[in-house]
C-alpha cells in the first residue's frame, strides 16, 4: 500500500476545475470555428529527430525523452555508459514528448501538403510537456491553444488573429490589450545604429525590458557590443510614449528611409488599417516598437497580449514565420499564428473572478426514493426525462432520504425528485426546488414542461 | 532537412478525420453528461509507483518509461549497467505513460476522498500510450472513453451502464449488443465441478472461446488441470442455446443451490429486471455465462459490447471491481465501469458508412474580391457575421477569382460571396451556391437572412 501522488509539477482537473476550464477551452474552440480554423491532433509521443535542434539547447534539455523499449542496453557496451548522460541519452531513447504545437504542425503541412487548401487555418488545443523545474504557474504538462494561417504573405491574415484576439476575450470578458511590432521594425532600429550583425543580441535584451528596466537593458547591450552613444540614441526612442501614429512618426523620422525600418512601419499602419474595420474597439492595440519576443523563428509582425487588470504576463502570443516548414523539406511556406495561453487565461479569471455560474454537474434533477417500488418507477422516469434531452441522475440506493438531499446539495443538482408511497399511489412526484425550498406535486409531464 | 514522419504506433489526425472523431466524441460525451457522469483528467505522466504492478508483467513491459532528466547516469556504476536492461531501467526513469484511464481514476478517488460526492459518477476521455507492436487497428497512441460509478454496491448502477451503453449506440445509429455475465456465475461452475483452486485459469480459458472455439479450450482445460470428465459436463453447457431466461434455467439447474452460483444469477436477474424499465428494446442484452474477460480485478457483472453487422471485436467492455482504489489505500469502494472503444467504434462506423454529412468546414461563407476595396469591405462583412454567430471567412490575398473558389470547393464551404466593382459600387453581394451553381445579388442584411 503507497501514498499516492502526481507525478511532479502535473495536475489532476477534478468536476469543478473541468467545468471552468471546459467553459474557456470551448470560448476560444467556438471562436476558432467561426473565424474558420479547423481542428487538427497530432501525436504527444514524436521523433526525438523531429524535436530537437527546434527549440534551442535548452529547449533540447527540457525535452521528455522516452526509453527506448526493450532490451535497449545490449546493442551498448560500457564505453557508451562512460560517455555521459548527455550522449548515453540518445542511444537509449529515439522519441519525446510534444514541447508545443508548432513544431509538429510544421511537420503535419510538409506531410500533407498535397491534401491541404492554402491558405491553412488550423486550431489545435492539446498539452504539451517541459522538463522545467515546477513553480507557481509554470507546469511540467499544460495545454497550448494555437491558431496558425499558413501558404500566405497577406497582412490581412495578421488582422483576422488580432480580430481573433479581440473576439476571444470580448467574450470571456477578460480585459486584454494586444502589444504588436515588426521583426522589421527592430532590425531596421539596429541597421540605422550600424550595428545589424548585433540583431539577435539587441533582440534578446530588448526583450526583458518589461522585467528589468532600461538601465539594466543599456548595460546589457553595452556588454553585447553597442556602444554608450548607441545606447542614449536609443533613449531617446525608449522613452518616447504617444499613440500609436505618434510613435510611427517617431520611428519614421529615426528611420530616415531606411528601407527595412520603413517596410516594417508600412505593414503595422497597414494592419492597424485592417483592424480600423472589422468592429472591435481597437484602442487596445497598441503598436510597440520596444517588442521583441524571444523565439528565433519569428520574421515580421509579433503579437504578445496580457490582462489589463493584473500583472500576470503574457497571456497570448504569437507572430509571422517564413521558414518553419523549411527544417522538413518545405520552403517558402509563410506563415502567421496566434497562442492563447490558456493556463494563464484561466489563472486570470480565476484571479479577477470572472467566471460566470458553471454548473458543476450538468443534472436537473435527482429521483430520490423509499423502497423497491419506488427505485424501479424512478429508473423508468430518469430515463425518460434523459431521452427528451433533460440531464438526470438517479440515487443508486435505497437509502434513508437525507442521504439523496446530501448528495444532490454536494452536487449541486438543483431539483430532488422524490417518489414516496403516496407518490406512487396517485401517479405523481414531489419535485423539490432545492435553492427555494419550495415542493410541488407534479405529474411527469409537468415535471418535465416545468424544467 | 529531414524526411518528416510520424513515431511508430502514431496517427495525425487531419480536419476530415477530426470532424469524423469529433462527431463520435461529442455524442458519447453528451450521454455521459446526460447521465450525470462528472468529467475528470488526470495527467499523462504518471509516477511509476502508481502504474507498475497494476497491469500484469506484460503490461509493466508496455509501459512506455520517460527518461529521468539531468545527469542521471552521475548516481550509477558500471555495475548497474551490467545488470541489463530491465533493472536498469528503474534506475533511469522514475515516470511513465498513463496505460489506462482506470488506475489513474482509482488513484484520483483516493486522494479526493474527502471533497467527492460519493456515489461518484466519472467519465473521462484522454488518450493512453501503450508501447506495443502495432498493428492495423492497434496503435500505440489512443483514446479511451470511460464511465465509472464508484461508491455504491446497487445493481442499479449496473443497469445505469447498460442502458447507457444502449443509448450512445441508438444515438450513433450503430447496431450493437452487450453481452454480460457475472464473475460469480463463473465462480459457481468451477465450484460445482470441486475445482475452484483453478478459477483463474477457467476464465483465462473460457476467454477464449470466441476466438479457438470450444475443442481448443477443453483442450487447454486438460492441459490446465480439469478432467476430460469436467470438459464433458461443461460441454453441455456451453452448446446449450437459448433466451436469458432459458439460459438461467438451465444455470439454476447446474448449480443446484450452489450459493456462489445462484448469488451470480440474482445479480443477473435483477439487472435485467431493471432495465426492462429502462425504454429500449432489450433484446440485444444478451446473458452469456461464456463470457470471461481477461483482466482480473472484476468481481461482478461483466460487459462486453459488439457490433452487430461486422465482427470487429469488442467495442465496449467493463464491470464491476470491489478493490481498485485498495492500492492506492482505500479499501471497500465497490465500483462499476463501461469503456468506449471509441477507436474500434469510428473503424466501425466508418467500414458500415454510418457517419452522418459532418461539415469538415464550420464556415458558412467565404468572401471573395478583386482589389483593395473590395478587400477590406469583406473584412469588415465577414467580422459583422462572426459577430452574429455565422462563422466565416475571407480569402486572405487579392487573387484571381477561380482561386477563392477552389479553395472553398476544396474546403466544401456552402457559399461564395463576391464583392466585385459593381456589387461594391451598389452595396450588395454577390452570393454564390457552391452546389446548385445559383447566383443571387443580396444586401449584407439579406445575406444574413439567407444563410
Amino acid at each position: 500500500m503507497q501514498k499516492p501522488s502526481n507525478a511532479r509539477g502535473t495536475r489532476d482537473f477534478g468536476p469543478k476545475e473541468m467545468a471552468k476550464r471546459t467553459y474557456v477551452f470551448n470560448v476560444i474552440k467556438n471562436h476558432f470555428e467561426q473565424f474558420g480554423f479547423q481542428a487538427i491532433e497530432t501525436p504527444a509521443i514524436e521523433n526525438l529527430s523531429t524535436l530537437t535542434g527546434k527549440y534551442g539547447d535548452e529547449g533540447d534539455q527540457l525535452l521528455f525523452k522516452i526509453l527506448n523499449s526493450g532490451d535497449y542496453l545490449s546493442k551498448l557496451n560500457e564505453q557508451d555508459f562512460k560517455e555521459g548522460s548527455k550522449k548515453f541519452t540518445y542511444k537509449v531513447s529515439e522519441k519525446g514528448l510534444r514541447y508545443d504545437l508548432t513544431v509538429p504542425f510544421a511537420r503535419f503541412v510538409s506531410m500533407n501538403r498535397n491534401d491541404l487548401a492554402f491558405p491553412f487555418r488550423r486550431f489545435q488545443m492539446q498539452p504539451v510537456w517541459r522538463a522545467d523545474r515546477p513553480q507557481k504557474g509554470r507546469y511540467r504538462e499544460f495545454y497550448q491553444c494555437d491558431a496558425d494561417i499558413v501558404g500566405s504573405n497577406s497582412l490581412l491574415n495578421e488582422a483576422e488573429l488580432i480580430t481573433l484576439f479581440q473576439s476571444v476575450f470580448n467574450s470571456l470578458r477578460l480585459k486584454a490589450h494586444l502589444v504588436i511590432n515588426s521583426r522589421k521594425v527592430l532590425a531596421g532600429v539596429v541597421d540605422v545604429l550600424g550595428m545589424s550583425d548585433l540583431f539577435v543580441d539587441f533582440a534578446v535584451a530588448i526583450d526583458k525590458l518589461d522585467k528589468i528596466g532600461w538601465d539594466a537593458v543599456s548595460n546589457e547591450l553595452v556588454e553585447r557590443g553597442f556602444s554608450k552613444d548607441h545606447c542614449v540614441i536609443l533613449a531617446d526612442l525608449i522613452v518616447f510614449e504617444g499613440n500609436n501614429l505618434a510613435k510611427i512618426d517617431k520611428l519614421r523620422q529615426f528611420f530616415n528611409g531606411n528601407e527595412q525600418g520603413e517596410a516594417g512601419l508600412r505593414e503595422i499602419e497597414q494592419v492597424l488599417d485592417f483592424i480600423s474595420k472589422n468592429g472591435y474597439d481597437n484602442s487596445n492595440i497598441i503598436f510597440d516598437y520596444r517588442l521583441a519576443r524571444g523565439l528565433s523563428y519569428y520574421t515580421g509582425l509579433i503579437f504578445e497580449g496580457k490582462a489589463k487588470d493584473i500583472p500576470f504576463g503574457s497571456i497570448a502570443g504569437g507572430g509571422r514565420y517564413d521558414n518553419l516548414t523549411s527544417d522538413f523539406g518545405l520552403p517558402n511556406m509563410s506563415g502567421v499564428g496566434l497562442s492563447f495561453g490558456i493556463e494563464r487565461i484561466i489563472d486570470v479569471m480565476e484571479a479577477l473572478s470572472l467566471f460566470p455560474d458553471i454548473p458543476v454537474s450538468g443534472s436537473k434533477v435527482l429521483f430520490a426514493y423509499f423502497d423497491q417500488e419506488g427505485q424501479i418507477q424512478a429508473f423508468q422516469y430518469v430515463n425518460e426525462l434523459r431521452r427528451l434531452g433533460i440531464a438526470s441522475e438517479i440515487y443508486p440506493e435505497i437509502a434513508k432520504i437525507k442521504k439523496p438531499f446530501e448528495f444532490a446539495d454536494k452536487k449541486k443538482i438543483p431539483f430532488v425528485a422524490v417518489l414516496g408511497e403516496q407518490e406512487l399511489a396517485e401517479n405523481k412526484i414531489n419535485l423539490k426546488n432545492m435553492r427555494s425550498g419550495e415542493q410541488k406535486l407534479l405529474t411527469l409531464n409537468e415535471l418535465i414542461q416545468s424544467l
